[in-house]
């Protein structure tokens, strides 16, 4: 039995690139019976950058409801609200103290922003040890990563067995999980679809907003009449990642067969979406509309972190003589 | 009513220097009925530099010990261990996302050791931020400093106001209370006492070793018979901090008529120190042989100060949506 540990960003209302990319395999991964799950949403670390209160309780409900929506299985797998659990931020205090400056002024992420210093707050540059002690607070075995987070593993397992060499075995030392095989969805310009570019397909919008995103995908200017290449297809790019394997050829042959218009294959696209993800929008919807439904979820899940947390902490704190 | 908030330094057992300068004035301005104060142990500061647990135990048991032994009083007063209000490191990291990286960078205390930084944990660059969370937690009006500390207190307003300004009226901004008296107690080698120096009186020891603490006050080789100058001697100086008028007055004529050695100066000092102190010194050991008695002092405290960070912090987090 190997514990897993997912940290899920809530800096935004997911979109098609987190679903496909992280929601969808994040739940397959969780289905294995082999594994412990534990899931948690991140909104700790939003603080770095989103202040606004309003703004933070929605990303933490949208994050929530799409993972429910999706069919996540809460009763199987531990889904928790970091900063419900704030003996996090305990261990972060303990944890600091073991942690040598330079590793954290050495962190791509630090380095990444230290020509524009006077913008960095504290919170960013500690941060690689608040993201330790998120893993090793529940003794996860493995933590799926993607490349560029490779690196606060490293810090995680530096800092665990630090503390490990001071007091004897207390943590796990973690284990990155780096999936090779991570998908890269395009967005409407064709670029890796991120809320950062606005170049986002966000399925949960109503059907009017979520059509005009599609709409709004990049294409070249070839004439309807005219064949076109589905390769290089923006459109098509998407739409063969959501469509079964006769609509994705059959889609193909329009492409490549001529007068079929961009703006069909949009339309097209569109549809798809909204027949795929029906069940999924409308639980979504469902969940937004009454965020006690979500609370109700997320509690269930903070009991059972809560226990093992504060169970490692009684054993630290004794480490530590407080 | 004003509130005012004492740090405690648990890094070693009280000396002399630390009764005189820091815990009987300390004790003395709380008796002040327009003051509601508090003092924390601040043991969670201590994990910076100690990393043993069974001699942090003893720092907390015996710092508390020799306060209570001076006759705090733990009914009127609101005296607790930092440690255990673990939700002044939740709010820490709130306010290291209000922090900019400079200000910390820049603080006088991390600056004097950027000659050794392989040497500085992330504690001792971030211990600014847990400190204002020390302070603006509870609502503290006034934060008794010495002058090497002021700047820690600019930092704190500085931080608080930050909050201030993104979500309205939150937190008090502390005022330093700089005490222009503060009294440098000498050591043993007439430098200012202090555990770094190895130069300290400790007056809770049992007689002999207390005894041979005193005898090892550095003087100059004058020989018996002849006349001394008090207000050079180290014996003298410690001395007169101690004795009644008369017993000083009577003191300074034993060096200047001669035929007074500086071992009988040292013995009339260790014989003070019994004298004066036979009460605390009594109080202090029963205290350490039942910590039990300490940790019952204590809670009462830590009841009192967890119900006011609880209250805070659930403001402050609504404020931010968590």
């Amino acid at each position: 039995m190997s514990r897993i540990l997912t940290g899920i960003q809530s800096s935004g209302r997911p979109h098609l690139g987190n679903i496909l990319g992280a929601i969808v395999p994040g739940i397959e991964l969780s289905k294995n019976e082999k594994n412990e799950s534990l899931f948690f949403i991140a909104d700790l670390h939003s603080l770095t950058t989103i202040k606004d209160a309003q703004v933070r309780q929605e990303n933490i409900n949208a994050t929530a409801a799409a993972w429910l929506a999706f069919g996540f299985d809460t009763k199987k797998n531990i889904f928790y609200r970091q900063s419900h659990i704030p003996e996090v931020c305990e261990l972060t205090w303990y944890l600091s103290c073991f942690t040598p400056y330079p590793m954290l002024a050495n962190a791509h992420s630090f380095k990444e922003k230290s020509d524009k210093l006077s913008d960095v707050n504290a919170g960013l540059f500690t941060y690689p040890v608040l993201m330790t002690a998120d893993i090793i607070l529940y003794d996860a075995d493995y933590v799926p990563v993607g490349k560029d987070q490779k690196q606060h593993l490293e810090i995680a397992r530096d800092i665990a067995n630090a503390f490990n060499q001071a007091y004897g075995e207390t943590f796990v030392l973690p284990e990155p999980k780096i999936d090779e095989r991570v998908m890269t969805i395009p967005g409407t310009d064709g670029q890796k679809m991120s809320k950062s570019y606005g170049n986002t397909i966000d399925i949960f919008l109503p059907d009017k907003k979520l059509r005009k995103q599609v709409m709004s995908i990049i294409t070249d200017s070839t004439p309807l009449e005219e064949p076109k290449d589905p390769d290089t297809c923006n459109v098509f790019s998407i739409y063969s990642l959501l469509g079964t394997e006769s609509q994705v050829k059959e889609m193909r042959n329009n492409y490549e067969g001529g007068n079929y218009g961009y703006g069909h294959a949009k339309q097209a696209l569109f549809e798809l979406i909204v027949q795929k993800f029906s069940k999924e929008r409308e639980i979504f919807n469902t969940y937004m509309e009454s965020p006690e439904l979500i609370d109700k979820e997320l509690r269930e899940g903070e009991a059972k972190a809560k226990a093992i947390a504060t169970k490692k902490l009684e054993v630290v704190r004794a480490k530590l003589g407080f």
